[in-house]
């Protein structure tokens, strides 16, 4: 056995010259060996064990999937993981991409918030490749415990700092164009003859609400910000903001929810105080959650997202980042991946 | 540095004489460092550093808590563990266990069996402390590959083996009492004059499928075969099923389904065809899984087992075992734990 502390250290030059091939042949094959021939795989292999060939310290951190493992991370207790189909969909895309590149899927269930810091320890301890990170909240410890876990991440809705507000490393997200959905919908309903809508924000310390709030706000200009009223996107927070709307302006005639658990909560509250949905009061949601959306009475129109489809593109960027950085490492052009934004549809049903 | 194929491997005791420290106190910070002072921890450290001290095979399988984490492994691909309330239900007492004792929930999802050879991997890639599997299968690769993965493993629901058929390390698993719970069922149904009763079985290449199918049978000993269907624990399985006997017995008088979701396919048969429950069709349930088992009209009479307690016994148990083989491997008495049967309950509800 060489001594580490005394002897030179092989080079990936010297394991190359050994081996017969190019440098760049070694690179492929230390960093995984996709599209190297299995012949010249098994020379390479032998020529590392024979020179005890170590990849260095800042190479060895590019070596792509070491783990083939990916965390994925929802900022929510696991209760609400398991209880608003939303993240079922999500992870559904998720799993399916993961599967298809023989990674595995390791979700970081959490109990809250206090929970994080064992979150970051686990993704620091090296036991994925990378991580998928969604349902942020502004005040959250996670993004900063992730940084310092140093693991790649890709994050699923805009994280608040995207904006260009903090000057760290680019930030890979996928999102749905919420802004632009929501003014879509409020549009829809101004379109109808609607001048009273009233809108049922998500929890405001998440850029999607935020972003169907400045939709709905970039449509209704002049509003009255009691026509506002911020809930936490479950069914019972919907109601309860239904009927806060409601003892605010008897004669409101249209409400936008930011998403369909919430507008399907309104709707029961609207149904139980005897308006009739769309005739006298029309609603959107947003979302598209199946089967929530087509099985309210009235069927709810609503601004689609794809979510299952943000899962995968969410698993297909880290993946393909990950692939970037050893290419780097093996000494070929690479590149940050970058973040995408998908369009949203205005589904017409029957509620507006 | 010493090679391993000629010298002799140091052993614990001269790890202690070269720390000037007892052989208790060296095991104590190889598995951890718990309740050493810190001064004491260095002199170990540095005296295994220097002898090249390696803890052998058996005990470094006993080292406990390495990583703090756990992971979660669910023989049902991931639609059906997002699906199926009973999932989210034992995770939940999962959850709520090993945050109590700061330790990392992993989920390991698969989009069904062809990848729990992947599953495998990551269990022997040293990533977690233990195992906790639920929802095996008759013909699953799964414990195979856990066993070979050499992590300490709890099962929710008794493994086929566990009968004693094979001669392997002792296996704990958590259960309820299927056949017992389902014997109460079928004798309480008989209590109400029934005489045709059917039983709408889950999937029988699991045991709890299995049991209840045992506790019907062990009351209605002379009974038709013909008024046993298999069903796979869904509610569409169950309407299939349901549809199935009452093509076979129009004068059935009661069924018993091996679980609510079943039980509630069953039931919208059974209004669909004008049968009214329980007047013409008495009808029980297993689970007592809520919202399902209340909300359907008339409300569900089933057989309670505590699911989320089963989920906090599988963690408890586990992380005891991890203690346990700790203290072993520390000079301390200790043992394996039981594994545990819990009681059911009939809860009485409207349809039977």
């Amino acid at each position: 056995m060489s001594d580490p502390t005394t002897a030179p250290r092989p080079t990936l030059e010297a394991v190359a010259a050994r081996a017969g091939v190019s440098r760049a042949t070694v690179s492929r094959v230390v960093n995984g060996g996709d599209g190297v021939r299995e012949p010249l795989v098994e020379r390479v292999r032998q020529a590392v064990e024979e020179l005890g060939y170590v990849p260095n310290q800042a190479a060895r951190s590019l070596v792509t999937r070491r783990h083939d493992a990916v965390a994925v991370v929802i900022a929510e207790p696991e209760t609400r993981v398991f209880t608003d189909p939303f993240f079922a969909l999500q992870l559904r895309g998720i799993s399916k991409e993961l599967t298809l590149h023989d990674c595995q899927l390791v979700l970081l269930l959490t109990e809250g918030r206090d929970d994080h810091a064992r979150v970051g320890r686990y993704l620091a301890g090296g036991h994925v490749d990378g991580a998928l990170v969604f349902s942020l909240h502004l005040d959250d410890p996670l993004p900063g415990l992730i940084r310092g876990a140093g693991v790649p991440t890709v994050f699923g809705g805009r994280p608040c700092w995207a904006d260009g507000s903090r000057g760290t490393a680019p930030t890979v997200y996928v999102d749905s164009d919420n802004r632009g959905g929501a003014r879509e919908a409020v549009r829809h309903l101004a379109s109808l003859g609607r001048t009273r809508i009233a809108h049922i924000a998500g929890v405001l310390d998440q850029t999607s609400a935020v972003d169907r709030l400045d939709g709905y706000r970039d449509v209704m200009l002049d509003a009255d910000p009691r026509l506002i009223v911020e809930a936490d996107f479950t069914p019972a927070g919907g109601e309860r903001a239904m009927r806060e709307l409601l003892g605010r302006f008897p004669d409101l005639d249209a409400v936008f929810a930011a998403n369909d658990l919430m507008a399907a909560g309104a709707l029961r509250v609207l149904r139980a105080v005897g308006r009739r949905v769309p005739e006298d009061v029309a609603l959107i949601g947003f979302d598209d959650m199946l089967p929530v959306a087509e099985q309210t009475d009235p069927p709810l129109t609503t601004v689609r997202q794809d979510i299952e489809q943000m899962g995968r593109l969410m698993a297909r960027l880290l993946l393909r980042g990950l692939e970037r950085r050893g290419g780097e490492a093996a000494g070929t052009p690479g590149g940050t991946p970058s973040s995408v934004v998908l369009p949203t549809t205005l589904v017409r049903r029957a509620s507006a």
